[in-house]
């Protein structure tokens, strides 16, 4: 199954292709709407205002409720658009954004409003095709759950068992301790208060992958395909499997992961490579974090550059903007991890 | 251009066929041994006993000192391989290598030998390739430096100028900060009396990449390219561009990087961001950090399982063991990301 | 350049995505239109009585009329369906038509209704995509042109220079010698008055691509690149290159092409490898041969099989069919072509 | 299963990696042994002289006899070169060869001796991985036969029945009528008398592919990837499945297959279609037919262009060569077959 997401923000439509998809899944177009809302803005001050109807049109690929094997296409109109937000910012490309890097690679010919094809808004028809493939690895008894594991500096407590995320996964905000989940959400608040924002962490645990799916090589270990997946989810700038960063302060008798057999099966005690050795699934939950970069638009002042004039020129983003899309986000790492999944299990 | 590295520890050689390589470059031959040899264990107490000619025979590819545009490979003999230290293991896992994933993945056709496929060793063809991604990165003005970052929670001091990294590029043990340096070889040495080993990681830093290549998207963002050829590298577990998982403590007003003009070019102040925008090239230098694990070969007693019988039992790794890979693996990083760096500029 | 076709016949739209556009194409829709109506059946009593109006919609990848290098999504609303014409048909597949073989590989979840995706309406979004890749290839100096080469048998006379066939792109049936299209023309209505159909060959010139590009090499020779864009037009079976299939009957002093230079350019005399040597262009026009089965939806009983009792049963196809496709393939085959030579050239 | 092809005529080794083998296959070294010496020249006057040993150095990816999962790679020594004989043709192409295209594709940096990389050699190495596709296919009930259809316009009548073309697999000249097989061999004396070449078709046929396989779309249906493995064979110019060409002189009623069902199997009573409807297998015999041209090394003079100076020469051809190549691609057109057929069924 491969994926191809296309649309701009404000554009006609956004939508995206899935080529390769199992025949005969009927597809649930009510957990399909779920995930989409899980992702959608709400009414909590912690968002964007902008509302997204988000209604998904299926323009080919599905017959009678069911896949057909060709190509899936799912279409989302837009609306609710506020173009003229952006024409100042056509020639003064907004700080950490793809702005200027896109003006370049376009050779001028960037769709600028909203962020183009590089807004959040494309994350919509991701989530789409997540929730095609959520279906298809329930099949093999594969599921996807996840927290926040931070924002700012504010810290979840660990999961111990994959229950712990599996009750979360329809909250609002999905922490395991609620009351960090306050802090979490005081400190966007105070962020939005600046006219600022701040950036977080998703943990995400990828249960019930037998074990031996992968290679050690380039194009083929599973880290590798995770990694590609997640890195296109737009504000992702780190991605550690397992114990992550953590390694780097490890010794080999505290990260190795000592054998055990249960009930049959071979485990390991502790899962510090994250369900992963030498770049093939062992059996154990796939685990990772993503961390998520704060949202570049700010209503403060900020220094750019006139790509005119190229004279420096303070600006003002004005328009909607989320102070934090760390929680809007959690369904999104989900549905790229589950088309990730997919292509290492080969469905 | 496309690798592909074959063999196995303890097999007849090990090698890299090159797909797709620019012809007419005069491979330099010096600097694929320089490199090599800087990834060579030596005699310092930190590394294997292991000793590797990594004399590289080129098979094809190359007429009168030049590719053609052919496939490349280049093979390594092997020698020096005591397999019979491996034996007692064929059967019992090593907690935390590929050992088990692999049987499983090989449908129990594991080659054990040294960790077969999976072993460091193999990371010698993949330097030896990133040598000849290096040449022609130059022709481009593009050069790939790093340093160690940490080792065993022991942190160099950070970069300032690209022109630092240069300056270590040749030491043994390259790091910014040589008191650190100190100790955290002392902490490997520490490690390796104790029959223990540790983890650490790279900094590594692409300079000279012009602004505009990439894309946002799956299969073309640049994140996502660097660290499928980064994840390739046996004992990456996270991958981190620009402030990377330190995005997850940070505001919008400390994460964003102001742009500014020198000599009427378009740079930013600051590059948190890592030299990627919306996963596109902003032609500051893309920066990352790998972190490895520590090597899980040591020498203390280990729980594992008897894959015949499916008993939980005990076992001992002899053989010659790496107590820390950190440094060794610098060029291989190095290789990985110059690799990674002609497949973002299509070279 | 990649292109993704998706749709049904019956189903609500088809279209196409094109990835990795080059930036800043000013889209000629009034060529892509033309290109359209080309391939559009006519009132000439030659083909189907089924009347499309093939407006494109651009979704995506389009901003102020340019390309933006993201995905560019091109979609055409299907209308005049009948589908009720097929019902009879769900279980009874139609002999050489996918019907069976895609009835098996999607477990029986097929769109059996107008061929479904397997549909000589599927070329429409082909030849808009190819409208695209025209024009880049102009940008370059590169042409396609093309004319039927034959019809049950009738052959059209050989061409002499590309400009006889730039002559005759415009007409509805493209043949240098007139009195053979007649012939042709009269072929296709006794074909149709018996309630059967005929098949036939196009004979297609890619004029002005440089020597130098290509690979003896899987995956990279440019026989390989065309063949695979011309077996994914439907009813193609065989595709040949320069003197194709008379090779077989040759000696080499008939089928070398001697050298010769001219104004400063190394050309040769006869062109029998039809442009390509080695899998690589040598600056002569690349010169290929597609041949076309008849179409097999035919008026005439034929014999089926019932795929829920496995009882053999006689069917007969009503519904609005082309007695021939050749013409109409004509600029789909031209489309397929410009593609290739897109990705011949990289661009 | 992907295979890369390595190696110059007169370098010091060819050899052939193939990635994403099957784990656990028994490598039948002697099946291996006697494919290559199908294709190896014979001393029957029909072939080259020059003596090769093709003796295969599995160099990784076996273990105990048995592949692991890792790529496999075989290597050839080269030996019995007379690279002087090239010398004179460095900068004076040899006409309808690789060489000018091949000088220009690789900026003047060819290896022109024997051809290089361009050489009928390198389908030593296609032959040595085709032999492990076929170990791959029998295991699920799938054959690949063929015979030489024809040479220099002498055809060889048609199979009924594969077992005839299993029963005529071992001959050094396999053909179904041995007195046109005479005349064939006779038609090759006479061009190698006249220091000339002719060229040929085989027909080959896949037999045992269950229906389903494939789709309709660029990439995935099976003519297109059979093509493109095939024209991968040096001297390939031409593809054609079923009727070929044929279907051009057609109409519907001749060349549709009706269906019937035999043994409560789905069959079709003709197979015109060559077992492939909408680029889907169904079920019945992939049948495909491959035209070779005639050998370009003739010992004639010829018409060829100084590199150097831009003028106009006369050559000609020294060294050793085959008047025609066609006999001794029979088992390369089946390694070929073999391997699409492997990628057809995702083995």
């Amino acid at each position: 199954m491969r994926y191809t997401i296309f649309g701009e923000s404000h554009g006609p439509a956004i939508g995206v292709t899935l080529e390769g998809v199992t025949p005969g899944l009927e597809v649930d177009m009510e957990l399909m709407g779920r995930e989409l809302s899980r992702r959608a803005p709400k009414p909590d001050g912690l968002s964007t205002s902008r509302r997204e109807a988000d209604q998904v049109h299926i323009l080919s690929g599905l017959f009678e409720g069911k896949t057909t094997g060709t190509p899936l296409t799912l279409v989302i109109q837009n609306s609710d658009q506020h173009s003229t937000d952006y024409e100042a910012l056509r020639y003064t490309p907004r700080p950490s954004h793809g702005d200027y890097a896109g003006f370049i690679g376009s050779k001028g010919n960037l769709d600028y409003r909203g962020g183009g094809h590089f807004s959040g808004r494309l994350t919509a028809p991701l989530v789409a095709a997540g929730a095609v493939a959520k279906q298809l690895l329930a099949q093999q008894g594969v599921w996807v759950w996840s927290h926040i594991s931070a924002i700012y500096g504010i810290l979840d407590r660990a999961w111990e068992d994959v229950e712990e995320l599996k009750a979360i996964a329809d909250k609002p905000f999905p922490v395991l301790d609620d009351a960090r989940g306050e802090e979490m959400r005081q400190a966007i608040l105070e962020a939005k208060n600046d006219q600022d924002s701040v950036g977080g962490s998703i943990e995400c645990v990828v249960a019930g992958l037998p074990a031996g799916f992968g290679a050690p090589d380039f194009g083929r270990n599973v880290e590798g395909i995770f990694s590609q997946y997640l890195f296109a989810v737009p504000a992702v700038k780190a991605v550690a499997f397992g114990a992550g960063v953590g390694f780097s302060y490890m010794r080999g008798t505290e990260a190795n992961d000592p054998f055990e057999v249960k009930d049959g099966k071979v485990l390991t005690k502790t899962n510090h490579a994250g369900g992963i050795n030498g770049g093939i699934t062992n059996g154990m939950p796939v685990v990772f974090e993503a961390t998520l970069r704060p949202t570049p638009s700010i209503g403060l002042p900020q220094e750019s550059v006139d790509l005119r004039t190229g004279e420096e020129v303070e600006i003002e983003i004005t328009g909607r903007h989320d102070p934090c899309v760390v929680h809007r986000a959690v369904p999104v790492i989900e549905a790229a991890a589950a088309l990730a999944a997919c292509e290492v299990l080969g469905i």
